[in-house]
């Protein structure tokens, strides 16, 4: 577990030798099998998260259930809003969910407090962390208000089909609405545009790239 | 100066006498006329504002210029964003405009920054200060993906309304767009549409609240 922490936490060298074990016997670590729910209730008070190795979803739902991707985390990656009743006037909730087979650290959410309130490098850290996590908020916030649907559904294939190294892509036209922040009727509508365009060839619960470079050119629109 | 600082910033009494005299130094006080820009250039280091007495509106403008207002700053609230160059991870640009007489102190980036790397309670204060910042953004996100513009643009009008204790809203449709991050023709549309249906009476360059209690319905759907 120190070893752990000790990779994916910069401030941890500068902790004394008290902090790092105190730290180290709050911390445990789990697998979680793809599409695991690691949070999915808005009062659950998880801990802050690492991801040791794997990729972790974080999103937001709203009240009617409709979800948007904010970001993912991959290795070494931290969470600090699964423990948003640690986190002083964080008044929102994210989920976080397993994208493929994860292993995760979760630190409990007291003693990471502790420290932040303690030891200068913890809050250095977080406030790093923070400013981070909020660039790619509003990243996607001007993704949001300024981009076509359209054009973010191709830069999402794209992406996707990097991630798997494949041109075969398994998610339902729901999994691809709850990425974008929009309805399934809408991304359907747009998929059967793309696929009498000879961009994809859609099959059940698969959307299979055909025309990457037309996606390409039409993500950066 | 010294009183200003006590005043809005918590961890003031915190410091050492030697920190707030520097501070204090490094701080500046300026008087900004209505409308005024204090930050409208995105390689502008301008420094933290603190708002002493007025409105300042912080915004963001995507490439095509088009607008979104993020939060106001009143009395006693600082900006972070505006000194991006000296906080780690900013990667994102927020412009400020007064919105009526405003009086605010400047700190200069480099000085807050020594601060905020030395001294626990200003590391302390600037992540709170983020974490809230960030959850003015993800509410304003969640706003954005599930709320219908109609809806936005009755609160909208509903809290101009308040804001400035009269039903007679002195703004144009483009400034009302802007402040919604949405074309002005939409605007225009839906301004119409009130106006058709009684909520409002348009005039050139202002709105007037016909119907408040019907546009607070509205502003909750």
């Amino acid at each position: 577990m120190l070893n752990v922490l000790e990779n994916c936490l910069p401030f941890f060298k500068d902790l004394t030798n008290e902090e790092k074990n105190k730290l180290s016997a709050a911390s445990h670590s789990v697998i979680c099998p793809p599409g695991q729910n690691l949070r999915s209730r808005k009062d659950d008070c998880l801990g802050f998260v690492i991801v040791k190795k794997g990729r972790i979803r974080v999103y937001m739902t709203s009240n009617e259930g409709r979800e948007i991707t904010l970001y993912r985390l991959i290795d070494g990656d931290m969470c600090l809003f699964s423990a948003s009743c640690a986190m002083s006037n964080i008044q929102f909730d994210v989920m976080l969910k397993s994208e493929e087979e994860s292993e995760v650290v979760i630190i409990s959410p007291g003693v990471y407090k502790e420290l932040m309130d303690s030891s200068l490098p913890v809050a250095k850290y977080t406030t790093e962390l923070l400013s981070s996590r909020l660039s790619d908020i509003m990243w996607l916030m001007d993704q949001v208000l300024n981009k076509r649907l359209d054009s973010r559904l191709a830069s999402l294939l794209v992406e996707e089909s990097n991630l798997r190294e494949s041109n075969l892509i398994s998610l339902t036209q729901e999994q691809l609405a709850n990425h974008l922040g929009t309805a399934r009727e809408v991304v359907t509508r747009m998929l059967k545009n793309f696929q009498s365009e000879g961009l994809v060839q859609l099959k059940r619960g698969t959307v299979e790239l055909i025309n990457i470079k037309a996606l390409q050119h039409l993500s950066l629109q």
